[in-house]
C-alpha cells in the first residue's frame, strides 16, 4: 500500500525552475573531490519532525495532514508510521533515518510497558532495514516531552528523575545496537535552569557528566560502539541549557573526561540563537578534534526562537560544506540530519517532500561551490598569504617559542608608526563576498 | 591628477570568477522590461561613508587610507575631496551623489561662516556638474553630530537648539536648489529620547512636525521642488528614536498632514534593527503609496547595531527589487544610494570600489532575477490563485460590502470542521524558497 | 465544594518577608491619589493562562496540576472549571475576568453545535456573576488556535474562513453583551503572514478593516456597547503580524477609520519583544488619546519569546503606573489584566495564587511608588523646567507658529558655538534612576 | 587647586529621596557579615571612562565639559588630569584606580617616545599614592584603539604586530609592578574576526595563548605578582570575539593551560550582550574557582550594543552580590571596577559623582539585601531541600559511583508515572521573586 501519492523524486536537472518533485542538484553518485556526493552528505530523514510532528505552535494546534492520521488505536498508528516512513525515505532516496525513543512508540504505565511497546515497534524497523539497505545515523532518548523531565533529566533535581531516565536511556543504547545506529545523540532539552536563585548548577553538571559515563559504559558493556554526540542548544525550553554552544560543550566534555568518548551534533538554528553563525560553530568543533555530525536546519535571524526550516540558504549550506571540506568529511560517522520541519501552514503530505528536496538540493550545491572554492585554493591562498609573517624572522621565533617580552621589546620599539601600518593589509572583505556570489551562480547556474 | 589608481571599471561579464575592478552584471544600458538598468537602479555615492568616513569604530580610531589625507587645512582638504569624489563618480560609473552639509566643509564658529565655508565648496561642485553631467540624488543636512544636538534638533528641549536646525536646514535647502538635488532626506539621529522619565514625547513630536512644514514651506518658497524624505530606524544614536520602521513614520506623517508632501527613505539596516525584513521595509511604503528612495546597504542580523555593509546577498537584493518591480520602479524621483561603507579592515583606497562594486552588481543581479520572476508570473500567479476565493460568492460580497456578520453567520454556521479545512491550502513555502534559488541561480549563472 | 485549599487571601501587610497567601500591598479599600486602589488597577483573571493552561512548551507537554483534573468529559470538565473559577476570584479577591470563547467550552462539529456548547457555560458564568458582582473586563474570541485559521481569520486568502470567524466573532460579541464586557478584544494572532512572497499584505489589511468595522457594526445593532480594543504584537505565531505595536496598530486605526470605535490593549511582554519598553508602548497610546486597557505581565529580555511571566519588576510597575496616572487612570473601561501564567515547573494549584499575588502586589507597589513621585512633582517639574525655553522668546514664536525658517535664521546665524552649548543642559539621567530606586525602598519599605 | 566643584561625598542616609551628592547606603566602615563594606566591594574608579571618555558615539561627537578641557597640550593635559582623577578619588571616597596604558599618555612615534611620555605620568601617579593611599586595582593595555590593531594584537595575522603588542605589554607590566597593581586585565578587543573565510581560528588562539603565556613569564620574572584577569565579551568591536563569555574563556584557560595563573573579570553587559544575566557569569566563574573581578556596569536588555551604564539596578546588583556572598568575597584581589560612563546626555562633571554614587550605593544596596537573604537562609535552605533527593537512598548510590544503569534501570523499571511526578515538586519560582522584593524594599526602605 502507498501511503505517499508521488512517485521515487528522480534527478531532473536544473531546466525547471519551478520547484518541484525532482533534484536539481543532489546526485547520490556522482563524484566530487574524489567521494561521491551520498557519502559526502548522508542524508538522514528525521522521525520526529517528518511523521510525528503535528505542526503544532503555542498558539496553536495541529494542521499536519498525514496518511496515516485514520489509525486512531495509538500502537496500530506506530506500526503503521513505520511502513509509512520507509516507503518515504525509498521515494526521497536518502541512506540514513534518526529517531528519538518516543518518536516510535506511545508510553505506558511503566518503563517496562513501554520499552514493551517500543520493542515491537523497533522490531518492524529492523526487518525493513534488512531488505531496504537503511541505516541509522543515530538514535536517541526523548529526556524533555514527559512531565517526569520538567526540571531536568540527569540534572533534575531528584533522583528518582536521574535514575528513571538512566533507565530509559539503557534501553535506548540497546536499541541503537539492535539497530546498528553510528551515533547515539544526547539534547538536553531540559538540561539547564529556569532560575539561578534556587540552581546548584555546579551539582547538576556534575549529575550530567556522571550520566554520560554511565551511558559509555553502559554502551561498551554491551558492545554498541555508536559515536556519542552532545547537541549544544543556548535556551529553549529552558531559561539557560548548560550546552550552551560548541566551545561550552567542548569545555564541559573536557572538564569532566568526555571528550575522548564523546563528539558534537551541531545545528544551524542552534547556532544562531546562541549569536553564532553555522559555520562559526562547525569550524569551533572541527579544531578541537570534535565534529561528530550535523543537523541540516536554518533559523530565521529575525526571529528569537527555534525553527527548525529546511536549509535552503546557499550561504549558509557553502559555508558549513567548505569547513566540512576542510575537515576531509564530516566525520567518519556524522552524516546531515533534517531536523527541520515544514512551516505551519505547509500542512500537505507532499510538502514534506518539498522541504527535504530544497534541503538536500541545497547542501549539494553548497557542496558543490565549496568543493570548487577548495579546487581553486582561492580563499586558502588568501590566509596563506595572510599569515605569512608567521613563517620566517620574528614570526617563526614567537612560533618556535624563541621569541619572549624582551627580545619582542628589542624588535618592536624603534619601529615608527608608520612602518607597523604597513605590516597590515587591507583583508579585502568586500572582495571576498562578491567572488562567493560568483562562485555560486556559476556553479550551480550552468 | 588622479586621486585614485585605478581605470574606469568596465562591465567584464561573468567569466572571472575572483572579485576585481570590473562589474558581472552592471551594465547600465542594458534594457530590463523595457528600461534601462541605470534608470530602473539611479545608484548614488554617499560622500559620508565614502569619502569622509575615518572607519573608526566605539574602540578604535579610523583606519582609512585615502589618497588626500596629505592634506592638513580642512578647507584644502574639503576642496580636494570634491576633485577626488568626482573622479571617483567617473571611474565607478554613477550618476548621482548623496551629501550632508557637514559632509562637504568644515564648520566655523557661527552659522554665518559655516555657510561660507559650504558655499565655496558647494561652488566647485557646481562647476563639475556642469561637465561631468551628475545628478544629486538627494542632500540633507546632518543635525545629529554636533554637540550642541546632544538632546536633540528640531525635538531638542532648547528652543535656541530648534531655531538654529531650522537655520542650518535652510542653507541646505538652498544648496538643494543650486545642485539640483531630486530629493531632500531628513534622517533624525538625536529625535527621539535617551528616557521617558523626562521627556514630553507628543511635544517633541509636534515640534518636529511644525519643523517640517517650515522646511516645506520655505522649499515652496525658494522653488526648491525636491521630494522631501523621512528616513526611519528604530534606536542608535537615541535609545529610542520617533521615525522608528516605515509603518510608525508613515503614521506620523499622516497624523500631522505631511504625507501629501513627504514620502520615505527607506534602508535595509535600518529595517533588521527594527526587527523587519528590507522587503517588507519597502512593501509597507508602496502599499501607502509613500515610497520615496532607498539606501543599499545590508546588516548582518547576529549583530545589535548599525554596520552599513555593502549588500552582497542575493536574497535580500532580489527581493527589494522585486517590490519595486512591482511599484513600477522604486518612485519617480527615486534611486539607490550606498549608505555603505567598509569594514574597519577594509582600509584601502581600492576597498571603496570593491564595495560599491560588489553593492551594484548584487542589485544588478537583483533586478535580473526579480523582473524574471515577475515575467513568468511566478509569484503572481500564485498569489492570484491563493486569494481567488475574494472574486466570487461569498468573498465577493465580502469585498463589496453586501455582507454582513449575520448573512455570514447564515453561511458558515452549519459548516462542518471538514469542509472549513477543505478551504484552506498549503501554501507550499519550501517549495517558493526552493523556485528562488533557482531563478537566481539560473539567471545570474548563465 | 472547595477545589482551591487555600483561604481567602488576606492583606497580611510587609512584616514577613517570605512570600506567602497574603498580600503585602494590595488593599483594594486604601484611598490612592482621591482613588480606591481597586479602581486604579482593576485586576481580571485571565480564563485561558489560569484555568486551562497545562503548561505545555514547544518541547514538552503539560505539568499542570488541576483540582479539576478527574473530569474526563469535556462539557462536565468545562463545568466544573466555572465553579473552581469563581471560588478563584472571590478567594483571591478580584472585581473582574476575561476570557476567550474558547477557553469556556469544547468545539462542536459545527459553530451552531460550538455555539450550543458555549452558552451552557455561558449561563453558568451569569448565574455566578448575580451572586458575586464579578465583572467581565473584557471578552474576546479565539481565532488563532483551530487549524482553520492556519493562515489567519480575518485576514485568511479565504473567504469562507473570513466568513466563519465573522460568525464565530458574532456570537462572541452577544455573549459579551449577556456578561456584561467592559470591553471586547481583538489580538490578531494568525493576521500577519509567514512571508511576503505570497502575500497580499494590503488586500489582508483592508480585510481586517472590513472585519473591525463589521464587528462594530453588529455591536451596535444589539446595543452591545464596550470598548473595542485591539491588541499589538510584533510577531510570533506568525513571522509578522500586522498590528506590531502601539503606534503601528494606533497608523492602521487611523488609516481605516476606526479610532473613534476602537482602542489599545496593551502587555509588557510584547512591548519587549518589539523592541520597546512598556512605559513606551503605555505614553504612545495616552498620547494618542487611545489607551482602552493593560495586560498584566512581564518578558525576560533576554529571552526571545513571549513567556507572560507574572509581573514582578517593581521598576516596569512603577513606570507603567506612572503612565497611568499621568493619564488620569487607565481608561473609563480599563483594567490589568493577568495574561500571565506560571512557569512550567510552578505547576502546583497554589502556584496560580503565588503569581497572581506577586502580580497584584507588584502593581500595587507601583501604584503607590508612582503616585508618591507625582505628588512630590520630582519628575513634572523637572520636565517642565527642561522644556521652558518653548514658554517665551523664540520658543514661544515657535509654538504660536510665527516663526519661520527665515525668522528662525535671522535668529541664529550669528550665535557663537558656546552660546549653543550653553542653551543645551544636561539631563543627569543617573540621578533620575537613583531617585527612582529611592522611591522604590522608601516608598515599600516602611 | 580644586577641579571639581563639589565637597566629599558624605552618607546622607535615606532621609531624601531626590538623588544627590551623598549616598544613601555606602559607608565604607559599615560591617557586613564580619567584613566592611569597603572590603566587600572594592570600587575602583576606571581612568578610561571617567577621565578620557569625551561622550562621543558613532553619530556623534563629544560632549563631556571637563575642568581640564583648557589644557591643550597633551602632556601638560595628561599631567592634569592625574590632578583631577586623585581629587576625584578622594572626594568620592573610593580606594582603588584602574587604567589602561594609552588612558594615562599621548603615544609619540615609537613605543620608547611612547613609554616616556607613559613614565612621566606614572611617576606623578606613583607620587599621589604615597600620599594618597590609593590603589591600583589593575592596570591594563590597550591593544585595539590603534590602527596598528586593526585585524588583532596577540591574534594579528602580523608577526610585527604581535612583536609590537608583546613590547607594549611588557612595559605595561612593569608599570603594574611600579603601581602595585592587584591585578592585570586583557580584554581582548580586536582578539577575534571579522569573517571566517579569511581566518586562521586555531592559529589565532594558540597565538593568544602564547602571548597570555609570555605575559606570565615575564611578570614573574620581574616580580609583579598580579593575578592574571582575562575579560570576556561576545562580539563588539569584531564580528566574534574569542573570549565570548565566561564559560568560553574558561575553556580557553584550561585548554592552553593557563587555570592556574590567569582568572576572569566580568562584566554585566558583556554577559547580556552573550545572551547570559550577570550573575549567571558571576557563578560560572565561581564554580570553576576562577571569578578574579568585576565590573560594575549595565546594560539595557533591548540595546543591542555595549552601553557601560553605571548600575542602578537593585536586582541585578542583589544577584551579584549574592554570588560574590556565597564566594565568600570577589576574591582575594578582585574590586568591582566602575566601567561605566555616563550617557552623553549626562555631560557635565557632576555627572560623574552622580552616575558613581548611583553605582556605588546600588552596589552596597545589593550587598545589604544578599547578605540578609543569606543570613536568613531563604534561598539556601530552599535550595539544600530541592536536592536533598541525592543524600540518601538511589540518590547517594548515584553520588558515590555505586549507581550503574542495570541497578538504576531496576529501580525504576516498574515504577508508574504517577510515582515519577509524585517525586518532582513545584519549585515556585513566582514566590521566590516575590520573596526577593520583599527583601529588597523591607532592607533598604527602613
Amino acid at each position: 500500500m502507498a501511503y505517499w501519492n508521488v512517485d521515487k523524486v528522480p534527478y531532473v536537472g536544473t531546466s525547471n525552475l519551478k520547484s518541484g518533485l525532482g533534484f536539481h542538484y543532489y546526485q547520490p553518485d556522482k563524484m566530487v573531490g574524489g567521494k561521491k556526493m551520498r557519502d559526502w552528505l548522508r542524508f538522514a530523514v528525521a522521525y520526529w519532525h517528518t511523521f510525528d510532528q503535528r505542526l503544532v505552535d503555542p498558539f496553536g494546534d495541529g494542521t499536519a495532514q498525514r496518511p496515516y492520521d485514520k489509525f486512531t488505536d495509538p500502537m496500530d498508528l506506530a506500526l503503521a508510521k513505520v511502513d509509512a516512513a520507509f516507503e518515504f525515505y525509498d521515494k526521497l532516496g536518502v541512506d540514513f533515518l534518526c529517531f528519538h525513543d518516543r518518536d516510535l512508540a506511545p508510553e505506558g504505565n511503566t518503563l517496562r510497558e513501554t520499552n514493551a511497546n517500543l520493542d515491537k515497534v523497533v522490531d518492524k524497523i529492523v526487518e525493513y532495514q534488512k531488505t531496504s539497505g537503511m541505516k541509522v545515523l543515530w538514535n536517541t532518548s526523548n529526556l524533555f516531552s514527559n512531565p517526569r523531565f520538567v526540571e531536568g533529566a540527569a540534572t533534575a533535581p531528584y533522583a528518582d528523575i536521574f535514575a528513571y531516565s538512566a533507565a530509559q536511556l539503557k534501553h535506548s543504547l540497546e536499541i541503537g545496537k539492535r539497530v546498528g545506529s553510528e551515533n547515539y545523540v544526547f539534547w538536553g532539552g531540559r538540561e539547564g535552569y529556569e532560575s539561578l536563585w534556587n540552581t546548584n548548577m555546579k551539582e547538576e553538571q556534575e549529575h550530567a557528566a556522571k550520566f554520560f559515563h554511565m551511558a559509555k559504559d553502559y554502551a561498551n558493556e554491551i558492545g554498541f560502539d555508536a559515536q556519542m554526540l552532545l547537541e549544544p542548544k543556548p535556551k529553549e525550553p529552558t531559561t539557560h541549557q548548560y550546552d550552551t554552544d560548541a566551545a561550552t560543550t567542548i569545555a564541559f566534555m573536557k572538564e569532566y573526561g568526555l571528550e575522548d568518548d564523546f563528539k558534537l551534533n551541531l545545528e544551524g538554528n542552534h547556532a544562531n540563537l546562541a549569536g553564532h553563525t553555522y559555520q562559526h560553530e562547525i569550524k569551533t568543533a572541527v579544531d578541537a578534534g570534535l565534529l561528530g555530525s550535523l543537523d541540516a536546519n536554518q533559523g530565521d535571524k529575525l526571529i528569537g526562537w527555534d525553527i527548525d526550516e529546511y536549509p535552503s540558504d546557499l550561504y549558509e549550506t557553502t559555508a558549513a560544506m567548505y569547513e566540512v571540506i576542510l575537515n576531509g568529511g564530516i566525520g567518519p560517522h556524522g552524516g546531515l540530519n533534517f531536523d527541520s520541519k515544514p512551516r505551519r501552514s505547509s500542512f500537505e503530505p507532499n510538502d514534506l517532500f518539498y522541504g527535504h528536496i530544497v534541503g538536500m538540493d541545497s547542501f549539494a550545491a553548497g557542496l558543490l561551490v565549496a568543493q570548487r572554492m577548495y579546487e581553486d585554493k582561492v580563499l586558502e591562498d588568501l590566509k596563506d598569504n595572510r599569515y605569512a609573517s608567521y613563517k620566517s624572522g620574528i614570526g617563526a621565533d614567537i612560533e618556535s617559542g624563541k621569541a619572549d617580552f624582551k627580545s619582542l621589546e628589542a624588535y618592536a620599539i624603534d619601529k615608527p608608526q608608520s612602518e607597523l601600518i604597513a605590516a597590515t593589509h587591507s583583508d579585502h572583505l568586500e572582495q571576498i563576498k562578491d567572488t562567493i556570489n560568483h562562485y555560486i551562480v556559476d556553479t550551480l547556474g550552468k
